[in-house]
């Protein structure tokens, strides 16, 4: 059994507590929050724990576990207190502000063998279990690209712009599907009310083998559009996140291009057969996440992601605002160079 | 009464032969085509019609308004003999194979007194008229963006690339529905079978104020989408050409960001009104075409799609494949140094 | 203030709770169930109520209210006791198990002047109030029909058809959007499991001056549909409950028959204008029905969802049972003849 | 070779004229229309045709097969001529006037051994025949329900209701699909602007074996629907004939009941798989059909959709119109009575 003490109990906190406590592997015995009506709410909602302040939590030594929900900015002590401390750590995301400090927790977990997991809620859902299976199984063939259109009326946030409110989505669901890391990003966007935070932008990933990602991000559309296409060699997909029946479609459809005689006579055919959608599980990602967290924690196992899956996050959301700031050059990400 | 002759009866030829032939004003008297059959087809259909080659048509004394609908590495040589000759010009597009080649062309046009059409067909469908009409009448406030996803499992063609079939849809609406140039272009693409030829990009052009444009073009996906968002401070519009009663939808909402108190106090606050699809007339839009060129040489008035507007598209192709050929590079677009 | 007590904390009765311990007027100060878990459920949830069982929320003088979420069977007994008490009652639907005994509660809560409330949730949405002012402002004109298409893979109820699990939706709806009440009904349906229970019907119901409502319930739908349309001779308007964004949309479109030289004479033209999808408020239906609940009692007025509407939805079902058990045969109703 | 004499040349005519000109095993060798205007089309259109009067066609001896496209009034005299005279006869829908002079025609034919096909075009069409396979290969188990809603803003007709002009389509699919004919009908409609013609209609028809086929046709729906449901114990399908490139779905999802210790201890399970949308061919359905006719003449076998298919959609719109016209009485109906 494992003791979870939550820092954070605003927003996100109540879905962790509630995800924690339901798990029958946990027992949720700590809260922390600095603002008393929270704290209030918290005491209430979980009578048996005990609500405190985060340093409390942070040294309580019956905590086996630090989940932390707090805002970004505070994200980076109290996660490196808490692997100070001896605790596993279940950090939302984005994890921290910068990809250094980043590096610095996944370097800490490393050293003290503890489990750092980045709460990438998506990769849970059954339509990225979906994905991940077909891709695995190599249905699609060699991977053209990944598409995504990820707009709507939205909420303008204060802080960050719509790249990193929205992208790290596709980021984290790009480093969980794909086996290799993008070497190069470029972006464009604007700002239409002269903030100094762009409200729209394109955002394109180069990796090898002329694989591309692109990522269509917008606070100012008409509709929501949450639709993401993976096109391969053999089949290509359709995940249309707001499609309450059919999330998951898989099209037998493609294109041979050859050409036997040289360039100039190329032949170009069009291969046009069924298309499935599979059944997509109706499943509570965090609760599917949380099981995984214990499980990682029971058998010593890296999770998927983890530290280094957060930190790509981090790096490419840097490289991204890089490319912004820089009328959409192309910047090259040195993976190796970062040294995890 | 404009006696009308046509070059080139191949696979659009006899669309430009049948809009000619049923506009009240015209009259289709002279058709050539290089291949014996086709001059038999385009026989067959037009008895009283002179059925020859492309030099008798062009030498003929009585024809007026020469109609080009051959490859298009023949239209230089044809249109240029066509307004030396004194002749009015219907020019499918893409107008020529350079930009340079366009400028001629307008300018002999202008030198000559003549009638430079290039065909534009999208501008006279009912949906592009409707959105014409929204823009002008200023129903959207400022403009935010243009973005397009003009994709689908497509025809792979073996002399151009995806930008040069699918761009000079895009590049035309957007000459015809804002009143300014893009001041420069970038773009990035993929060759997934090493012919040399992109087939996939994203194009992003980028005006004065902020404004932005994007193309997402793609022969490699497994739907079919031609769909067109424009946002604007006021309202925000989709265009869904592949929706068969409600192809334009006008979205009463957007964003209002304002600061009154210094940057890091602004406030955001989103409107949602009502969404309207207003009729879209279902009209043959080459019957309008047709229609508009007789109407601009009777009065001897300058069409919105002139020789100058298909300049404008022949230049954003040759900028655009610029910048595919230079990782991304943004390329600036000297409109006044191209001397029209 | 007014006391509520609740008998009921099973499937649908803890949203009771929730709303009226909510809402500003009412403190939610008693609660029964049967089950000895539920009691704990609800004694955890709400710590500062009685929870006990029925005869002692019935017989406890403070209680102002009583809401009722038993299973139907109980419902009857339940509200006469409440009402004898003179208590206002708040009671789950299908009111009673006949039409007979929702006469007898609207025959005693007129005797002692309290509001009898059936849970017509339906009415409450922001959906079906949009199409309610559509219709008061004579927006459809002279209206046609009513056309409801309600199917999916649905859960086989053991104790009730297709007709009794889903009718009761429309039939609430249609007494709440129409100034009349139909004069007859037939239905066709099957029972393709062999359980005495119509997995399928179709139910006609006629009012006067030629207006249908039609209903498509199913059980046994691959997709799940909830869509109405309603067709008027000015305006027709499709209310699709599962779009996100549209849920209602209102088209300008009608056929204006005229006969001026006879009927065999008769010109029939086709009026084809804009579609308009007015903003439809996103509210929790059950919080409003709660409040306009207390309204009601506060100012002693008619509900629209009273005890008289509730029984018509009973009439409505036990006559479309009635056509079923005859091979669709016409029932006619008497409404008159019911006395209420 | 088989010489084709067509008889009508106005709104069908030119499209049978096209389809038997083009098949590799007719000549179309004469055409008759009673307007001067048409036959001089016919004659531009098809300079090696003779083109003349009915009669010329009827008795023109080198004539194998007679196509006719009249008006429905003159179907039954012409079609009985060409029989008389010993040709094959390709006959639009619907045959006749009556289901009487549709009985007369089949035994005219038998006699003669001529063929005689009804012109059930969508029968034809890739959708259909995607549905025919799967329900042959019993891919859908027993079969529960056959639901059409078949809707638009309609054009009025002035001679026929709304059954006759869209029924016969689905009455034409429902022969073709199924195994067996309904044993009775019943129908609903309404006539809202007093022209005796139903404007809309509900009808309902009735198989053996509790299964039931129901269609929903309106000439006054606000969007057209073109959308079929089949429901099997095993499978569902969901033909939507506007769709572009899913208009078959195939769900693997259904409901298995079963009552192990009596009806009070019944058990449902509800199974949901994948869904798949096969490959539904692009053709044209009437040159599919011609070279059926042509080889049923060259093979002497029997049409699917010959004369005593076509008597079936004329008995059920006869017995349609007659519970119509009888507050929607249940019309059995004796096929064995009716001795084709």
């Amino acid at each position: 059994m494992l003791n979870v003490g939550l820092i954070g109990f605003g927003y996100w906190g109540p879905n962790l507590a509630r995800n924690f406590n339901s798990n029958p592997d946990c027992t949720l015995c700590a809260i922390a929050d600095a603002d008393e009506a929270q704290r209030a709410r918290a005491q209430a909602a979980y009578p048996n724990a005990c609500v405190s302040d985060a340093e409390s939590v942070l040294t309580d030594a019956q905590v086996d576990v630090i989940a932390i929900a707090t805002p970004v900015s505070t994200h980076f002590e109290l996660a490196r207190s808490a692997l100070e401390a001896g605790k596993h750590v279940f950090l939302e995301k984005p994890m921290t502000t910068t990809a250094e400090e980043a590096r610095t927790l996944v370097a800490l977990a490393q050293e003290r063998g503890r489990i750092l997991m980045v709460d990438h809620t998506f990769l849970f859902t059954g339509a990225v279990q979906t994905m991940k299976k077909a891709l695995d199984a190599g249905e699609l063939g060699r991977l053209f690209y990944y598409d995504s259109a990820r707009v709507n009326l939205g909420i303008y946030q204060r802080d960050v712009n719509v790249v990193w409110d929205l992208a790290p989505h596709d980021f984290s669901i790009l480093h969980y599907l794909l086996p290799t890391l993008p070497v190069a990003v470029s972006a464009h966007g604007a700002d239409h009310f002269g903030t100094g935070l762009e409200d729209m932008a394109y955002v394109t990933l180069f990796y090898a083998d002329n694989f591309m990602a692109h990522l269509h991000l917008n606070w100012l559309a008409p509709v929501k559009l949450r639709r993401i296409m993976v096109g391969g060699d053999k089949k290509m997909l359709i995940w249309d996140d707001l499609s309450l029946e059919e999330k998951i479609k898989i099209y037998d459809k493609g294109m041979d291009v050859t050409s036997p005689e040289g360039r100039y006579q190329l032949l170009a055919e069009t291969r046009v057969g069924a298309m499935t959608a599979p059944v997509v599980p109706h499943v509570e990602a965090l609760a599917r996440e949380v099981a995984y967290f214990v499980e990682c924690i029971q058998d010593n196992t890296t999770p998927v992601n983890d530290g280094v899956a957060g930190h790509a996050v981090m790096a490419l959301l840097e490289a991204t605002n890089a490319s912004l700031a820089n009328g959409g050059q192309t910047i090259s990400l040195d993976w190796e160079g970062m040294a995890l």
